[in-house]
């Protein structure tokens, strides 16, 4: 069920204009890091706590009648999750939603709370996430949402660089010249990519779940070492990037960084106490690897800050930490 | 050194373009709260982690060259402080906030990396703020600047009504008709007053700091008891409002609320989980009595988020808790 089109900047654009119709543009907030400004994209302050409400949003819409009629399945450890679940309640679609069984509690609870149907599948058990939901889609003639290797997913994500470069211009006097992101599959990243086409795009993923940067430097897709253990960053926790994503990925990002669990909570923290955001690990990546210095800042950095799901109990270990 | 002419509404309009050339307005965050919507003005999310910047901008640049020459004074448990810091900085005024030993570490720290210096007193111990700000005055012909009591500061503060208007024009086709916002000296509630002619205005007030409530009832201000232990919502702990602001509150206000500190941290739990924002203890209080059902909703309920400032240890305590 999964469509074969490219997505492209006019889709982004198009996105964008969709998105700003229903969803007020999140702030892009300062942020002094060692004397020089940061501009913070807060995703997680869209009503689902991430950024994925506008991929979905772009997607569902873009449903023809029919297509509407026998309900989409989405794939996704949370966040994708609730931002189709958001989108399905809003136009009156049935959703299904295939997550691991190992998910936080909240994005479980809150993608049930949104009135979409939850089939959980055996992550920690090596179970494929979408063998399950393709025969969920066979059953049903339900559409597949995948959560990052799909067109409009991917030009949804991209409205994400068309308000932060709105947004600039007008704080800053002129476009960003670097976007760092956090990097799952990478619909994020190709969208931004697209978006942004004068700004280098750096992806940002967890240890031990770095395929996009590996893949980059290998020039060819490379998944992740299926033995791999799970990342705090549950987000960004995908074995492999797709074709869809890595074809603009590859033509448009020289490298990607990776950021340890340390750097990551280092960032939440800093996040709490310097911006009083709420980030999730994986929403955390990219600012842990600006704050790591581990990329050189531009003249105008954009670091977005893409999920704020994350369990209160979590969350109060991260700031008690002192590592 | 207070100056004695009147806050005005063409005052709050002039200070909300003021506020809007220099500060892009905080998110309007939709909530839904059994089955209905409110809308959360983010404060927490201005540079300083509070609204107390936008009078102290509005005050501030309408020094006088001597004045300016001079430097301020100011009198704040750490959001004023901070926002009274941050104005000068950027206008190269020399700043002294007189400030409580018992003041949050975040705020103290915040305060003097803002270039500030802090002079502490003994709020513990009974000892006068306001005479320990006169004498800094009186030595340097510094001018005050009081965290409420003062018509820049109220009119800077009503900013973030005229703010609420116009985006809850734009999000839900109408103004507030009721507007609940935490209210420590009665700076923010009076100037939200000015700025909101036709809504209800009701200002919440923590547990045994309850001045403004009391003294609307009666009809005349009435000072907190004076042994009356700390509050956790440090930043409403004000002794006692003023005329200048009880004058209008006693206009527009029939009655105020009083929120416990378990019903805060309700509110601040609330807030992580649902808006991905980090409220502190004071911050919360308004949302807080919407929580518990202290106040009916109207068909546009805005509720001011009004500072995020709390240290880590403090907010994990918070979200650890299950009372």
């Amino acid at each position: 069920m999964t469509t074969t089109r490219e997505p492209t900047a006019a889709g982004v654009a198009l996105a964008a204009a969709k998105v700003a119709q229903i969803l007020p543009a999140t702030p892009l907030l300062p942020l002094e890091v060692d004397g020089r400004t940061i501009w913070c994209k807060a995703e997680s302050l869209q009503p689902v706590g991430a950024f994925k409400i506008r991929g979905a949003w772009h997607r569902l819409t873009d449903l023809t009648e029919t297509e509407r009629a026998k309900g989409v399945v989405g794939v996704s450890s949370g966040n994708h999750a609730q931002g189709v679940a958001w989108a399905a309640r809003r136009l009156g679609v049935t959703a299904a939603i295939v997550m691991p069984v190992d998910a936080p509690a909240v994005k479980l609870a809150n993608t049930r709370a949104l009135g979409a149907e939850v089939v959980l599948y055996d992550r920690p058990g090596g179970e494929d996430r979408d063998e399950v939901a393709e025969r969920l889609c066979q059953e049903r003639g339900a559409t597949l949402v995948h959560a990052y290797a799909d067109p409009w997913i991917i030009e949804g994500q991209g409205s994400t660089g068309i308000e932060i470069a709105a947004q600039m211009q007008a704080l800053a006097g002129g476009g960003p010249d670097l976007v760092v992101a956090p990097c799952g599959g990478g619909g994020l990243t190709a969208g931004l990519a697209l978006a942004c086409p004068d700004a280098r795009i750096v992806p940002v993923e967890p240890e031990g779940w770095d395929d996009v940067c590996r893949s980059l430097v290998a020039g060819r897709i490379l998944p992740v070492d299926p033995f791999a253990p799970p990342t705090p960053c549950d987000a960004l926790q995908t074995p492999s990037t797709r074709a869809v994503n890595f074809a603009i990925l590859h033509a448009r990002c020289p490298f990607g960084l990776v950021v340890t669990p340390a750097e990551v909570r280092a960032a939440q923290r800093f996040a709490f106490a310097r911006l009083r955001l709420v980030l999730e690990p994986g929403g955390a990546a990219a600012l842990a690897a600006v704050l790591a210095g581990k990329v050189e800042p531009g003249a105008r950095t954009a670091v977005v800050l893409s999920g704020g799901n994350t369990d209160a109990e979590a969350f109060a270990r991260v700031l008690s930490g002192d590592d």
